[in-house]
């Protein structure tokens, strides 16, 4: 049954069907509307459909209802041109198949296509695709930027059949953040019916089925470590620094000028500039200190783990999120548990302390990304994907919560070389490291003195000094190891792989002399 | 058929049967023999079994033989005394399956108990034990120490059924390592037919099915931590003070006769110490500096991760040996990464380094088995396990790889306080921190100005830093992922669990006036 008033399109003449009319399917469905498509949309829930074409008659003014709502599977296929293109927002998990299956009983063909936009698991999206091969093409995208993302312009990391992305660019291109190329800048509208419709926009074919889901996945582990390192700063200049919610604004509103610019440098600020309405106290003040996490950071430092791609920054950061949670141990350790005297510093020396507090969290950022990338580089060889960093670099450039004008650098690096092992290669982020380096360890050491816990930084520079180590102790770590387990290890000066071992028992075994 | 000369006991009259005899079936097998058990052996493969017997008669001396070979289930079944007690070391994973497969078909029966000592995972341990319940008890035990651990006294930490428990635990408790009970320290053997019988043996009932392989787990992530430690500290004394490996090696020394002592120093010293016989250049510098791992480091990670159990230090241990495997990356990154400027100490201030070293090494160590003893903790509340600390601490005082007069001092502190909520809570520890927090965070700051990686070392202080912190920046995190995902927060002010939300995007929202 049409809704009344809804639309007056005939049926067969929509371009895209829409499943799943929550939040994030909702505002795709008017972000798709501004851009000239017209949806068929259906949600199990029938008032959500009422509500869809209720806000898209609100928003349109004077052009012509582009949503018409749909009570059944098959009324919305019917609604729809072929080969047909349905886009679900559905609860991963079983809520997909559950759809995909009763698009099979309604008639969906081999050469229709259904694109999953949900936080699937990448691997569920994997064993889909080869599942429902056949009897239409499973595709999923990926969407980072949340409800105004959505509605606006998210940034959107579709993997999945080649195809099936010919078909579908044009119109996921059509809905995606856009980014003035020179600037790497977003280029921003939040007003309904008048979408961006200039710059590049933040979508990417990026790569086979699950591939896209990963890349996000690991976008959400950067931006743990992204918003743990701000906060480990924040944490040092009220803590250390005695500086005030506002004061601390200030500086993040200034570094948000520079090289740090980025949306979680300005939210922080607008945060701590945030009054609570109800004491008229900073409200950052007020806000419990325990953090939430719903696993993406989780998974992305477990991938990274399993891979054996050092990513101990982001990890880092999902720890963080951990220790918070335990308030009140943390209440009653702060009782007992001793810490340093305080810096006592003059107020020179607080301001040289901020300017090395921007370069701290700067370099530590490079850190970040670089483990980011390099996970993703990792994944790539061991899955086959053939990720382009220079691309997936651009498309975080708007729409998702680590946009930032430094992504633009990643970029630039990577199209300098794209067979880059490490953003730290790049001989761009090398000079700027080199530059900064005293500062970032000026401020990890007085922190390390104050004793204000700085995780994300400190792994940060642990994993530049590691990289940069032409040797690293992990020979003696193998010494011990074959002396314990006879596990053997390899010799500087022989082929790689070929095994060695001491027989440490053998009292008679050569020893280096030693005044004991 | 019965090996020739193999042994002289009729058949019925083996107290244990043995399956799998490989380096740590066979010494485990002679051990039992030193203790005068009477065990009837089966191995896939005749050789070995051909092997056992050959070595108890090389090492009886004048006793009768202990070890009686079989040629299968059913003649191992045969050989034994009612009910039966059979001990597996085989290949973790399906073999472990296909042998309780066999024992079924061979005739074992509801009241007999099969022994996994294998490294299986704990959770296909759990399914073990229902699947063959009311065939035969499934019972499992964890077994660390190594081949000479296995043959002169490993640290056991047996999980299962409570009955099954009572029966074996003689025999267990009779091949553990032993303690003495006063100093902690191992009492040890390593004579074929001398075995140890007197002191507190390292074997405790840790739990049910599944229970002991998790603690035996969590002791490797330990151990892991430990060796990256140690590791950090050679590095630290080899690249910024200049040490020799000899140097380092009395060092090493001289802190194992204090409250460092342990094995692990121990062997590092040795390690340390060790010419490499064909360029009679210290070894160590030939080794080459790629870490192996073999997995469980990883596992406690991940756990802990899942778990929300702040493992940081465990972690780091396991991401440096992932960064040191990058070889290659590193010797390019060698040339083109710049470090700082040497540190240029004058040798009184290198000596105070090595002095601060120590207790550098010393604090991060205590941080390093809080972490631990949080995640079994942790594990135990989720899987309603009730763990001994105490216990645990005690059985790995020998017999395993992190054994140290260390784990008495942790033994002590859960006596005390069997509900500790953190090993740092502890009144010793407590103390000994704040005793030696300023020479643990000038040696962190030195080494942050040096250059040299100590991942372990600053994890594990931030780590410190974060659970006595009685406000993280965990507050402004949650004032972040509300303003960009509507993520809710709660307020220091307001009842647990009260969520709230600040409608970010309204012009009029009370701000802070900031100069700009």
């Amino acid at each position: 049954m049409q809704k009344e008033g809804g639309s007056s399109q005939p049926a067969g003449e929509c371009d895209i069907g829409f499943i799943g009319l929550g939040v994030m399917g909702s505002n795709l469905t008017l972000n798709l509307a501004d851009h000239g498509y017209r949806i068929a949309c259906f949600d199990l829930d029938p008032s959500k459909v009422d509500a869809i074409i209720a806000q898209d008659a609100n928003e349109r003014g004077d052009r012509e209802a582009r949503v018409v709502g749909c009570n059944s599977f098959t009324e919305l296929l019917k609604n729809l041109k072929s080969p047909h293109m349905i886009i679900l927002s559905v609860p991963a998990g079983e809520p997909v198949d559950h759809v995909c299956n009763h698009l099979i009983d309604a008639g969906i063909e081999a050469d229709d296509i259904v694109v999953d936009t949900g936080n699937s698991l990448w691997t569920d999206s994997v064993e889909r695709e080869a599942r429902f091969k056949g009897k239409f093409l499973f595709f999923s995208t990926a969407v980072s930027g949340g409800e105004v993302g959505a509605r606006f312009g998210p940034s959107l990391m579709p993997s999945g059949d080649r195809y099936a992305w010919t078909r579908l660019e044009p119109v996921l291109k059509a809905i995606a953040a856009k980014v003035d190329a020179k600037t790497g800048k977003p280029i921003e509208s939040f007003t309904p019916g008048k979408p961006v419709t200039e710059g590049e926009p933040c979508a990417t074919y990026i790569g086979p089925q699950g591939a896209g889901h990963y890349v996000k996945m690991v976008h959400n582990g950067i931006e743990y470590a992204d918003m743990q390192l701000i906060c480990e700063t924040y944490h040092i200049m009220r803590d250390a620094l005695d500086m005030t919610p506002a004061e601390i604004a200030a500086v993040f509103r200034r570094w948000n000028e520079g090289k740090l610019n980025s949306y979680l440098m300005e939210i922080s600020a607008e945060v701590l500039e945030q009054l609570d309405p109800e004491t008229q106290q900073p409200l950052v003040d007020v806000i419990l200190d325990k953090a939430g996490q719903k696993g993406t950071g989780l998974w992305t430092a477990v991938s990274a783990l399993q891979l054996g791609s050092p990513a101990q920054t982001i990890t880092s950061a999902v720890f963080a999120r951990s220790i918070s949670a335990l308030k009140d141990e943390r209440l009653l350790a702060s009782k007992k548990l001793q810490g340093p005297a305080p810096l006592n510093l003059e107020s020179s020396q607080k301001l040289a302390m901020i300017e090395q507090l921007e370069q701290a969290l700067y370099c530590s950022k490079i850190c970040a990304y670089a483990q980011g990338f390099q996970l993703m580089a990792t994944a790539a060889k061991e899955h086959g994907w053939e990720l382009e960093f220079g691309e997936i670099a651009k498309i975080w450039r708007a729409g998702c919560i680590i946009r930032a004008v430094f992504l633009q650098s990643i970029a630039q690096a990577y199209e300098q070389d794209e067979h880059l092992d490490n953003l730290l290669m790049a001989p761009y982020f090398a000079e700027q490291i080199t530059e900064f380096q005293s500062d970032w360890r000026s401020a990890i050491a007085q922190a390390t003195l104050a004793g204000i816990p700085c995780p994300g930084m400190m792994s940060a520079l642990s994993y530049y000094d590691a990289y940069r180590s032409a040797v690293l102790p992990a020979n003696l770590l193998q010494g011990q190891r074959d002396y314990f387990g006879a596990h053997t290890y390899q010799r500087t000066d022989k082929p790689a792989g070929k095994k060695f071992h001491i027989a440490w028992s053998d009292p008679q075994r050569p020893q280096i002399a030693i005044k004991r």
